[in-house]
C-alpha cells in the first residue's frame, strides 16, 4: 500500500529528510532525492512520469488520465528555501522531528505539506475510482525558490503537454486550520544584486581612511536613496502601472479573523509601517514593495577589525502588483541604482529571476468575466462547498503578498487560470527557522481535498 | 647564538607562525606562541621579563640595565590582525612564506616586523657593549588589535615602572626603503557596534513585506545620515574640536614622495573623495573620519533568500585627530544614531575601546616646547642622522593616519613622549589580504637602528 494511503504524516516526513535547497549547490543530493520522491509518489498513483531537463533542476511532468476528458493541471515544487541561520532551529531542519502537532522542517509547509495533501486526497479516490475520469497533469518543479529561472523556456517547448481547463496549486497562505483562504492573486517578483567596488582590497582604515570613498558608505547611501523618509519606494515610476484594489476585496480582508494586535505580537514588533493610506495587512496584499533580503561587506567576524572593505553587496527584491512588470520594474531600480552611485565608486546591479503579479477574479465575483471553463467554474464551487464542510467556515477570497511567478506564466502561455487553496500559515514559519505544517491542517484538508476531488467530476 | 644575530629573517618568519590573533578565542595558542617567541628574544637579550596578567591576553614587561642610566622605553604589540578573507591570500597567512624579497603573513608587517628590527640591532649592540649603559623597558602588549581594552588600566597600576626619558616605537608607516618618516602624530580611534532589531525572526518577504519595516532599511537609512552629500561627517559637534594642521606640517606633507596619481593606483580607485578643502593624502593625516567596518543582515549566501531579516549590524569607527576625544566623539555618534533610528525597530549601540589623538613637536620645530628631555632631544637628532646615513634622504616629519591609542595613554599617565620611526609602507598591506615585510628595508632599518642604539649612548 502506498505510503500516501498508509500514513501521509510518514509520507510528509520522508519528503522533507531530501534536503532539497535549490539555491546551494552543496544540497544537490538532497535535491535529487525529493524530485526521487515525488516521482515515486506518482508512479505509485498511476501516473506516467517524464522527467525534464533544464540546466539547473529537472522538471517533473506526470500525466494520468484520457486526454479526451476534462482537463486539470496540478502545480508544485519538490525544492525548498537555503535553511539558515541554522543556529535558531530547535531541530535538524531535515530531521523531520514531530512535535506539538506539527512536522519540523524546512520546506514541511512550502511546498511539501501541501503536495502530500493533493497526493493523498488523490490516492484515497483512485483507490475507490481507479477510472477517476479527470486527465490530470502533475507539474512539479525544483526550481521555485531560486526564482524558477528554466520554467518560462520549459513552458514555451512543453506548452502543448500544459494545455487544460485550469491549474489546482496550494503554495499559499490561510489563516489558520479553521479559516482557509482561496487566494485570487499574487505578487509579483523582481530580483536582483547590486555590488560596489571600491578599492582594489580591503584597505586599513587608519593609513587610508580619508582619502577615498568607503564601498559601504556608498551602497548604504544608494540603497537608502530607494526609499522615501515614509517608507514608499522612491524609484522614478515605481508606481506608475500599480491598480487599487476593488472594493470587495477590501471587504473579504476585513474578514481575516486577526488583529493587528495580534499580528505585530505574532512578528514581535512595536509598530507597523505600512505604506501611507493601507493599513498593515493591506500593505501585504495590495501594495508592492522593495525589500533588501541580505547585505554585506567588510568584516563579519566577532569583535573588530579596522578596515575599509574592498566591496559590499546587496541583495534587493521587489514585489509588485497589478499591473507593474516585472521586467520594467527591475530596469527603473537598476537605473535609479545606478544614478545615485557616487562616481567615486563602481557599481553592478544583476538582475536575477522574477515574474508578473497575477489576479483571477472567482466567477461571480464583480468583474469576472464569465468566460472560465466549465471545470474552473465548478472547481470554484465545489471548492467553496467543501471547505466550508470540513472547515467550518466559509472560504475568503483574497489576494496575497506572496509570489509564485510561474502562474502568471502559466496564465499567459498556456492559458490556464489558477484556483489556489491556501493550507499554510503565518505560524508556519516560511523561509525562517522552525518552519513547519500543522498536522490538524494537513489532515482536515486531505479530506476536504477528497470530497472536492470526488464533486469535480 | 641568539636567532637573532643568526638570521633576522629567520625569527621573523618563526614569529608570523604563531598566529596571534587577539580578536578571536580560535586563536588563542597562538597568541600564547606569539607571546613566548617574544619572552625567549627578550631573555636571550638578558632582559628581566615579566609577564603582567589582564582579562584577555598578558602583557610583557621586561626591563635591562641601572635604574640609574637614562631610561628608555620600548613598545611594540605581539598581536595581530585577523587574517580573513582567507581565499585572497596567495599563501597561507601564517605560514610566512618568502617570496620577491619579502615574508607574507599577518603581523609581518604589523608589528612583528618593526620589533624583530628593533630587537636585532640591540642583539648587535649588546654583543659588542654588554653593560650597554641604557636602562631599557620593553612593553609588548597583546590587545593592540583589539584597542587595547586592558591598558589604560595596566598603566594605572604599573606606571612607576614605566617612568623614563622617552618612548620608542615602531609601528608607524613610511614610505619606502628609501624614505622613511618620523611620525609626529596619531589619530584617535574610537569603535563601536550598532545593532538593528525587528521582527523577532526573519520572515518570507512575501507573506509579510509591506507590513513592517526591514531592519536593514533602517539601518542604512541611519548609516546614511552620519555624513553629508560632500562626504563630511553628519554628527552633531563632531568637527568642534578638530584643529587645523600647521603650516610646517602641510610642508612636510609636499615632501613625500608620492603623487596622487600613484596613490589612487595602488589603491586601485578611479578618484579621491577627501574632504572639502583637503588634499587626499591631507585628508588622511590631519582629519578625522568615520568608517563602517563591515555591515551585514541578512541573507549572505550564494543566490537570493526572500527574506526580511530579524536583525542588521554595523562595525563603525571613528579616527579622530587633535584635539578630539574619543569618549566625547563615541558618545555624539551614538547619540545621532539613536537620534536618526526609526522607531518602528530597535536600536542598540556599544561603544567599545577607543583612544585619543596624540601629536609631538620634534624639538626644534615651530611650536615645540623646548622641555623635551635630554635623551629625546639627542634621539630625534641621532635618529635624523642615522636614517639619512643609512636611507640616503632625510626623514620627513609627519603625522599620520593610523592609531596607537596607548601612546597618548603613555603620555598622559606615564609623561612619556614618543620617537617614532615608520618601518612599513602602504605595499605591505596593513590588515588586508597578503601582508608582508620587506626585507631590504628590515636590514636597512637593522643598520641604522643599530647605529642608533650605539650613538644615543
Amino acid at each position: 500500500m502506498s505510503i500516501l494511503l498508509k500514513s501521509p504524516v510518514d509520507a510528509l516526513s520522508e519528503y522533507v529528510r531530501q534536503s532539497s535547497v535549490s539555491a546551494d549547490p552543496n544540497f544537490n543530493a538532497g535535491v535529487k532525492g525529493a524530485r526521487e520522491f515525488a516521482q515515486a509518489r506518482l508512479e505509485e498513483l498511476g501516473f506516467e512520469v517524464n522527467l525534464i531537463s533544464t540546466p539547473i533542476h529537472p522538471i517533473i511532468l506526470a500525466t494520468r488520465g484520457d486526454p479526451s476528458w476534462p482537463r486539470l493541471v496540478i502545480y508544485g515544487h519538490y525544492d525548498v528555501q537555503p535553511p539558515d541561520p541554522l543556529d535558531l532551529w530547535t531541530s535538524d531542519p531535515f530531521d523531520a522531528v514531530e512535535r506539538d502537532g506539527r512536522i519540523y522542517g524546512r520546506g514541511a509547509a512550502d511546498n511539501k505539506g501541501p503536495q502530500i495533501v493533493h497526493m493523498s486526497a488523490l490516492a484515497r479516490v483512485f483507490k475507490d475510482i481507479p477510472d477517476y475520469p479527470l486527465h490530470i497533469t502533475y507539474l512539479i518543479e525544483g526550481e521555485e525558490e531560486i526564482g524558477s529561472p528554466s520554467f518560462r523556456s520549459f513552458l514555451e517547448e512543453h506548452k502543448e503537454k500544459l494545455s487544460g481547463d485550469m491549474l489546482l496549486v496550494s503554495d499559499t497562505g490561510s489563516p489558520g486550520p479553521d479559516q482557509l483562504v482561496v487566494t485570487t492573486g499574487l505578487r509579483g517578483l523582481c530580483a536582483m544584486e547590486v555590488k560596489v567596488f571600491g578599492p582594489s582590497q580591503d584597505l586599513h582604515s587608519g593609513v587610508h581612511g580619508g582619502a577615498l570613498l568607503n564601498p559601504l558608505q556608498a551602497l548604504m547611501r544608494v540603497c537608502s536613496s530607494l526609499h522615501d523618509a515614509e517608507g514608499k519606494v522612491a524609484v522614478p515610476g515605481f508606481y506608475d502601472a500599480v491598480q487599487s484594489p476593488e472594493d470587495w476585496e477590501r471587504g473579504e480582508l476585513a474578514k481575516l479573523p486577526i488583529t493587528e494586535a495580534q499580528y505585530s505580537k505574532f512578528l514581535g514588533i512595536s509598530e507597523f509601517s505600512p505604506p501611507p493610506g493601507f493599513s498593515a495587512l493591506e500593505g501585504i496584499r495590495f501594495c508592492p514593495t522593495l525589500e533588501f533580503n541580505g547585505v554585506g561587506g567588510g568584516y563579519q567576524g566577532e569583535g573588530s577589525k579596522t578596515v575599509i572593505p574592498s566591496e559590499a553587496f546587496a541583495k534587493i527584491t521587489c514585489r509588485l502588483v497589478p499591473n507593474q512588470k516585472s521586467e520594467d520594474i527591475a530596469y527603473k531600480v537598476k537605473q535609479a541604482i545606478i544614478d545615485a552611485c557616487p562616481s567615486a565608486v563602481r557599481v553592478e546591479v544583476e538582475i536575477k529571476g522574477g515574474g508578473d503579479p497575477y489576479v483571477v477574479i472567482p466567477p461571480g465575483k464583480p468583474g469576472s468575466t464569465g468566460k472560465e471553463s466549465e471545470l474552473m467554474k465548478k472547481a470554484f464551487s465545489v471548492a467553496q462547498d467543501c471547505i466550508e464542510e470540513c472547515f467550518n467556515s466559509e472560504p475568503i477570497f483574497l489576494r496575497e503578498g506572496g509570489s509564485i511567478p510561474i502562474i502568471q506564466d502559466l496564465k499567459e502561455v498556456a492559458g490556464l487560470d489558477s484556483l489556489m487553496i491556501g493550507l499554510f500559515t503565518n505560524e508556519d514559519n516560511l523561509h525562517a527557522p522552525d518552519e513547519s505544517f500543522h498536522l490538524g491542517m494537513m489532515n482536515r484538508a486531505i479530506t476536504a481535498f477528497e470530497k472536492f476531488f470526488r464533486k469535480l467530476v
